[in-house]
């Protein structure tokens, strides 16, 4: 089965957004069977809108996204009403799912949002469990059309409820199955060059790597004739790379280095506390962005301030004198200080020089110190991250070093 | 002028790559005046790619980007040399330049390498000073089409150096200036209600929304002969939306909140410290996202642990037994001893139910209450984020509201 994919607005060919959610609707559709064999975004203009749906109408399945708001500049329904030469008429569940979402959020209904109750004649209205405009569903010659507003969650959350569970139905052919290994510990080149001979073009399943704020993914892209074949090729090359690997490896798939990191300290049974400089709370944020973090997170505190690193932390005024805020010393008396504050197992601590301003030759930005103390002792790792890497990827590495070092710890590598 | 971007690349068709590159490109371009009518995106197939080329034709310019690299899956150069109709033939410039490139590295170079220099008869090579690719510049028809490696930073430099110029040099006028108004604290149907008038399709300035995680983006782009023509039309619009939404207003083009509340406490010569429990330290992280917020953030405390609370911020444990951690009372104190352990000027709380456990009848997932404690009171929001909303996002509107909070209190509106 192929497909074709569409994305409006204007925002998109003016280049204010990127579009993510091409990425992942094409991704999910292959995972299906669903062959995309092109991709068109053209701009909130009805004519625009109509000839890109026609002209898609070749493929058997047209996936629209974007452009079904309730303001005025919102015209995918009308175009495609248009498309498939049918008027707009009003969807009285459509309506209703919207008043009722209205009512929920205890907030008044606009014009605008009874506008989004209309669908071409013959079509279906999609529910949408996340917002206001519903999806569309509607048949144009050989073509299943289906339209899903352009905000990320809505339309992932209506393609897994309402379209792939249709196109798993109508689907025929070969499947694939996805999978990636998590890692973090090394350079991409120094992972690349012991999976090399697994990055063959031709080879099935496909292994590739992609790379981010020192995380990388090792993608499996396995095919096959049914899910279960498919998987067993996929799974055969997760156990090859684990074992190739080894310590760098932290997760599987969807797993998270937080998420790792927190199902570790559950194991056993370890509480964490964290002191932050530079990071400014964002290593706490993403210790807490794993769902349960309650039962292993106490408590972190942000010391921007020196005194505040004194008060907050007990570290001695002395010290930050002697040494500067941003100094192996500091990182250890931070860690030991958050860790006694919370009598808790762990602590990570960071100091360092996020930039833009702020740095000297001795402590140019880039550079951070990475305390972790348990309840016997304390260590410190020294950071330079290049030139080239800017204040939101300092702070970004950093949190991912951080965690990376508790982990090692944890599990004693 | 007008255009068409293609996008060549089984990896974007697939859905392993977001395809970031349109949208820089898309913007640049239309910064020269050249509006990007339609995008397409095609896998690396030659029959594909032909079509794409040929019926992308019907603008002035085209711009490809991708599929020139020296391995066999990289097939635009053939396509690119089929929908011209014209042969393949060998660039000795072109080839020099590959042969310095690999000098330079000390390496050899590879047969794929010398495919690299052939360009169809009749056109140009474009020089690449960061990789091997070079590009292609080639007339069809009253189309100029470019060809680019995907590389995002070699199309990046070579558009920049090879492109631009030329497009600039033969844009006959028009050019185009983009602005934005950005606001908070209302839904984007009122916003859009207050603003409808100039959403028109086919008005100048175009005026367009935008929204994410309760920030709304109102984008102003308007053409012009020359850019002070341009600039003047969108700065009116600039005044004319923030008349109307008046207070929703915090900030314009670039600037993000954030930044804006931070400007505010530097121009007051305000302080600032947090208290965080759901969030878990993204509060403090996003106020330390914006350069030099050293100059107005003392310290954040994340106390997820009831404690923590205790022991970090003197919350009362028969407070928080009588009430519940997420409760006004306990938002209240918790902003009070944040303010009062920091001696800031104003204090910022959060405590809330982010999911996606831990939710009650009486305390569902959504619900977070967010306090503001200045030095002579303090004031709690009740939120309830719907249902619909999931983790990452209730943490993230919790700290645009909580922000929002503390601008309207020190603009006093």
């Amino acid at each position: 089965m192929d497909a074709e994919t569409i994305s409006i607005g204007t925002e998109l060919t003016q280049g204010l957004t990127i579009d993510t959610n091409t990425a992942w609707l094409s991704s999910r559709l292959a995972e299906v069977g669903v062959t995309v064999r092109r991709h068109v975004t053209v701009p909130d203009r009805r004519s625009a809108i109509r000839d890109a749906v026609r002209e898609a109408c070749t493929a058997q399945v047209v996936l629209i996204s974007g452009g079904l708001g309730p303001t005025a500049d919102d015209v995918t329904r009308e175009s495609l009403a248009d498309a498939v030469g049918r008027p707009l008429v009003l969807d009285a569940d459509a309506l209703a799912q919207i008043r009722a979402f209205f009512d929920k959020l205890g907030k008044p209904m606009t014009e605008g949002n009874e506008k989004q109750a209309l669908i071409p004649a013959g079509g279906v209205a999609l529910a949408n469990t996340c917002g206001t405009a519903p999806g569309i569903r509607v048949e144009h010659g050989n073509a299943v059309i289906y339209a899903v507003p352009g905000v990320p969650r809505e339309l992932m959350v209506m393609y897994e409820q309402s379209i792939e569970p249709e196109l798993i139905a109508r689907s025929a052919g070969r499947v694939l199955v996805r999978r990636s290994v998590n890692c973090i510990g090394a350079s991409e080149a120094v992972v690349g060059s012991q999976i090399e001979d697994l990055m063959t073009p031709d080879r099935d399943p496909v292994v590739g790597i992609t790379v981010c704020e020192g995380i990388m993914k090792i993608w499996i892209t396995a095919t096959g004739a049914n899910t279960s074949t498919a998987r067993s090729a996929a799974d055969a090359d997760v156990l090859l790379i684990r074992e190739r690997l080894g310590k760098l490896v932290f997760g599987e798939d969807d797993q998270t280095l937080p998420e790792a990191v927190g199902a570790l300290l559950v194991e056993h049974r370890a509480t964490l506390a964290t002191a932050e400089s530079c990071t400014g709370g964002l290593l706490a944020a993403r210790i807490t962005e794993a769902p349960g973090s309650s039962r292993y997170f106490l408590q972190g505190v942000v010391t921007y301030a020196n005194e505040a690193k004194t008060d907050r932390l007990g570290v001695q005024k002395a010290l930050i004198e002697a040494h500067g805020a941003v100094s192996e010393e500091v990182a250890a008396a931070m860690a030991k200080g958050a860790r006694a504050g919370a009598d808790a197992d762990y602590a990570l601590s960071v100091t360092g020089v996020a930039g833009p301003e702020g740095g000297s030759p001795t402590k140019p930005v880039g550079l951070v110190f990475i305390g972790l103390a348990d309840r016997r002792e304390c260590s410190v790792r020294r950071c330079m991250f290049g030139d080239h890497v800017d204040r939101t990827s300092i702070r970004e590495r950093s949190c991912n070093v951080a965690m990376d070092l508790l982990r090692c710890q944890v599990m004693d590598l």
